[in-house]
C-alpha cells in the first residue's frame, strides 16, 4: 500500500507530457491544479523547451502565469520569448506587477517592446516604469497593487470602494492604506484597524496617521533592511522625487531580495559568476559561462606557479619540499577564506564597515599569529617526523606561520576595500586572496629552504 | 558645513560610552531614539561588553528590547547573560515571541530557567513551548502574536475587542483573524478586509473561510517555502498534532530564515564551521573555532600530498612537474566547486533532488569533457612552450583534462549524495571534493609522468 502512494505521488510527471502532446488542455490543467507545490519546480523544470511552451499555449493566461511564478528565472525567459507575444501579453497582465517588471526588465528590449505592444497603453506605461528601477532599490522592489485613496474621502466611501473592488484587491496587502492628495502626493497612512474602528461619516483624513516615513524610490537593499530592522512595519511607501506616491515596498521583498544576495553570494565564491546556470540549458552555454570564470583562475594561477619555476633549483636539491607545496598554498587559502567569510558577515550585519579597516587587521593578525604558529607547529613536526631533518621542519613550520598571517590579514582587508570602492566583495575576495597568498606561500618556502640549504641537502 | 554634517552623524560613537559612564540614563535613551537606522548595529556592537551590560541596566525594558534587537546573536547572549534574571526578563517579556523563543533556546538551560521563573508562569509555559520547537519548523518560526476569536462570536464583539486591545494589538499582523472552537481547534480565517465589509450583528462563522489550509507545526522549511511559493498568501496557522491552533507563520519569517540559511551555507563553505564568529569575540573562541576546521582540514591536505610523496622519484627525475601540481589541483577544485554551486542552487529551486543522481552526473560529465579539453589544452601547450617537450605537455594536458571530468562529476553528485543522508551539503561537499579531486590530480600527473619517462628527462 505504501509503496502505491509513492507511485502514485509521481504520476504527474509522467501524464504531463503525454497530455501535452496529446493536447489535451483540460487534463494538463488539471494535473497543474493538483500537483503537490514542493512537486511544482521538479516537474515543470523537468519538461524540455518545446514541451513548456506548448504546454503554455494550450492553458488559459492564469494558470500559466501560475506556471511561470514556479519557474527559475532562465527558464521563464526561455518560454516567454517561445510565445507570440499577444499570448505572452495575456499572461504578463496576470502576473503581480513586481514580477511584471522583472521580466520585461529581463527580456530582449525587442522581445519586451513586441510584448508590451499587445498590453494597453495605460499599464504597458507602468510596467515600463516598474521595469526602469534598478532591482535592489525601493523601486525595483516594490508593488504597485496597493490601497491608494483621496485625501478628502470618509471612512464610508473607503468601505463601499473595498466592497466594489473586492476581486481586485484579492491579492492585496491591505493592513495599510495609503492617502494622497490631487496630485497623487502621498499625505497619509490609514490603519485598517483605526478604519475598522470608525464611524462611517468620518472623514478617513481624521483618522489617518499624517507625514508617515516612506522611502525614495532610490533607496538601496542595504538601506532599506536597517530600515525594516528599526521598525516593525509590514510595509513602507515609495515616493520619486516629487514625493509623488508610487508603489509599496514590503518586508517580504526585502527579506527575499537579501536571501537571493546571500544564494547569489555563495555561488560567486564557488566560481558561478557568468549568470545562474540550470543543468536544462545548453552545454555551449553551460560550459562557457563556466570557462569564462576558469580561464582568469588559471591564469593566475600560472603567475602563483611561476613563483615555483623561479626557485626550481632550490627545490631540485629539496625534492621534499615539492610535498609541502600544495598544502601550504591549500591551508593559507582555508584560513583566509575563514577570513573573507567573517569579514562579509560582519558587513552584512551592519557591525563592521569598510572604514574599520584597522581594527580587522589588527583582530586577524592576532588570530593569523596563534593559528600561524599551531599550523606551523604541526606541518613542522609533520616534516621532521618524516624526513629526521629539523631544517626542514624549520622551513615549512615558518613558511606556514607567516603565510598564515598573511592570509588572514588579506582575507580580513580585502572585503572592505572592494566594499569601499563598491567592487562586489563575494566575487573578487577569492582569486585576490589565492593569488597572494599561494605566490608568498612558495616564495617563502623555496627562499627560506635556500637560506637553510647546507642543512637540508640530501632530504 | 559638508564636513560638519558627516562630524554630526557620527557623534553617537563617541557620546555613547560617555553617557554609559556617567550612568546617564535620559541621555543614553535619547542617542539611542535619535540613532539613525543603519548606524545602530555598528555603534551598539562596538560597545565593549561591559559598556553593553550597563548600559541595559540603565534602560527601561522596552528600549533595552530594541537595543537586543539591533544586535547580532552571540552579542546578544553575552548581555542577557550579564544581566540578573530579574532584569533580562523584564527585557524579554519585550521581545515578540519567536525572538523570546529564539533567545531562550540558545541560552544555558541554567541562565534560561532563571530567566523563567521570573516571568509570570502562563507567559513562561507558553516560551518554552515555543522554544521546543526546531528553528526551521513552522513551529520556531511561527509566531503567538495573532487574533483570534471564539466561532460563537458576532462581527461588533470582534470589532469592539479590536479597539478594547488596540495597545496589545499593535505589533500584530491583522490581515487574519483565526476563529477556534471551544477546544482551540482551528475552524476558520477570518479576512479584515470581509470583517469590514459585514453588518455588526452577523455571526463572524457566517463569514468566515471555513477549513482553511494549516501546516503542522513540525513542517520543515523547505516545505514552507514551497506553499509561500504556490499561494499568495501572507501566513499559515499552524496547528499541533491535536489540530489546536498554536501559532502563525509569516511569509516574512519564512523569507528570513532562508537568507539566513543560505548565508550560513556561505559562511560554512569558507570554512567557518564551529559557530558564527564576530571578531569582538575573544580570540580564544575565534582562534579555536577556526583552528577545529584547520585541523580537520591540514589531516585532508597530508592525505592528498602523501600521493605526492609516494611519487618522489619521478618528480626527482622531473622537477618541472612540481610547478604543476598545485596548478592542476587548485584547477580541478575550482571546475568542482562550481559543479557543487549549480547542484546547490538546482536543489534550493527544486528543480534537482538527490534521486536525480544519474541526470546530473550525465549533465556534468559533458560540461566536464568540454571544460577539461579546453583547459587541458591551454595548460599542456603552456608547458610545452615553457620547456620544449611534448611529452611534458601531453601528461600535464591529459592529467588536468582527465581530473576536471572527475571533480565536475563528484562536485555535482555529493551534494546531493549528502542531502539524501541528510547531511549538510554546504558543509561537506568542499573538503570531499578538494582530497579526492587533489589525490587523483596528484597521482594523474605523476603516474602518466612515470609512463612517459624516458620521453621527459632531462626537462
Amino acid at each position: 500500500m505504501s509503496d502505491e502512494t509513492v507511485l502514485d505521488s509521481s504520476v504527474p510527471t509522467v501524464e504531463l507530457p503525454e497530455a501535452i502532446r496529446e493536447r489535451d488542455a483540460s487534463t494538463c490543467a488539471r494535473l497543474i491544479s493538483e500537483m503537490p507545490a514542493g512537486d511544482a519546480a521538479h516537474v515543470l523544470s523537468g519538461l524540455s523547451d518545446s514541451e513548456r511552451s506548448d504546454l503554455l499555449g494550450l492553458l488559459d493566461a492564469e494558470t500559466s502565469a501560475q506556471v511561470l511564478e514556479h519557474l527559475p528565472e532562465p527558464q521563464v525567459l526561455g518560454a516567454v520569448e517561445s510565445l507570440s507575444p499577444a499570448i505572452a501579453a495575456r499572461i504578463i497582465e496576470e502576473l503581480p506587477s513586481d514580477a511584471q517588471a522583472d521580466l520585461i526588465a529581463t527580456l530582449d528590449a525587442e522581445d519586451a517592446e513586441a510584448i508590451l505592444t499587445e498590453i494597453s497603453a495605460e499599464e504597458a506605461g507602468e510596467i515600463r516604469r516598474m521595469a526602469a528601477y534598478a532591482p535592489d532599490t525601493a523601486g525595483g522592489l516594490m508593488v504597485s497593487e496597493f490601497l491608494r485613496f483621496p485625501r478628502d474621502w470618509t471612512v464610508r466611501q473607503v468601505i463601499e470602494d473595498l466592497g466594489e473592488h473586492a476581486e481586485e484587491y484579492a491579492d492585496y496587502d491591505i493592513q495599510y492604506a495609503y492617502v494622497v492628495d490631487d496630485l497623487g502626493g502621498l499625505v497619509g497612512v490609514l490603519r485598517m484597524r483605526d478604519l475598522l474602528l470608525s464611524r462611517r461619516a468620518d472623514a478617513i483624513a481624521s483618522r489617518m496617521i499624517e507625514a508617515p516615513i516612506s522611502v525614495a524610490d532610490e533607496m538601496p537593499l542595504d538601506e532599506l533592511e536597517a530600515l525594516f530592522d528599526e521598525h516593525r512595519f509590514f510595509g513602507f511607501p515609495v515616493v520619486d522625487e516629487r514625493g509623488q506616491l508610487v508603489g509599496v515596498v514590503h518586508r517580504t521583498a526585502v527579506e527575499n531580495a537579501l536571501a537571493e544576495s546571500a544564494e547569489s553570494d555563495f555561488r560567486r565564491s564557488q566560481g558561478i559568476i557568468g549568470g545562474e546556470e540550470l543543468r536544462s540549458m545548453p552545454l555551449r552555454v553551460r560550459s562557457g559561462r563556466r570557462l569564462a570564470w576558469l580561464s582568469v583562475n588559471i591564469v593566475l594561477n600560472v603567475v602563483a606557479a611561476s613563483v615555483i619555476a623561479m626557485h626550481q633549483d632550490t627545490l631540485e636539491a629539496v625534492i621534499a619540499l615539492a610535498v609541502f607545496l600544495p598544502i601550504i598554498s591549500d591551508m593559507s587559502g582555508c584560513s583566509g577564506n575563514q577570513a573573507v567569510a567573517v569579514s562579509m558577515r560582519e558587513m552584512t550585519l551592519g557591525v563592521t564597515r569598510p572604514g574599520d579597516f584597522l581594527r580587522v587587521l589588527r583582530k586577524e593578525l592576532s588570530v593569523g599569529a596563534v593559528n600561524g604558529l599551531v599550523l606551523g607547529a604541526l606541518i613542522g613536526t609533520l616534516a621532521l617526523i618524516w624526513k629526521g631533518n629539523i631544517a626542514l621542519g624549520l622551513v615549512v613550520g615558518a613558511a606556514l606561520m607567516v603565510n598564515t598571517v598573511v592570509a588572514v590579514g588579506i582575507g580580513g582587508c580585502v572585503p572592505l576595500v572592494l566594499k569601499k570602492f563598491k567592487k562586489d566583495p563575494a566575487l573578487a575576495s577569492g582569486p585576490i586572496l589565492t593569488t597572494v597568498t599561494d605566490m608568498c606561500g612558495f616564495f617563502l618556502v623555496l627562499t627560506l629552504a635556500a637560506l637553510a640549504l647546507p642543512y637540508l641537502i640530501g632530504v
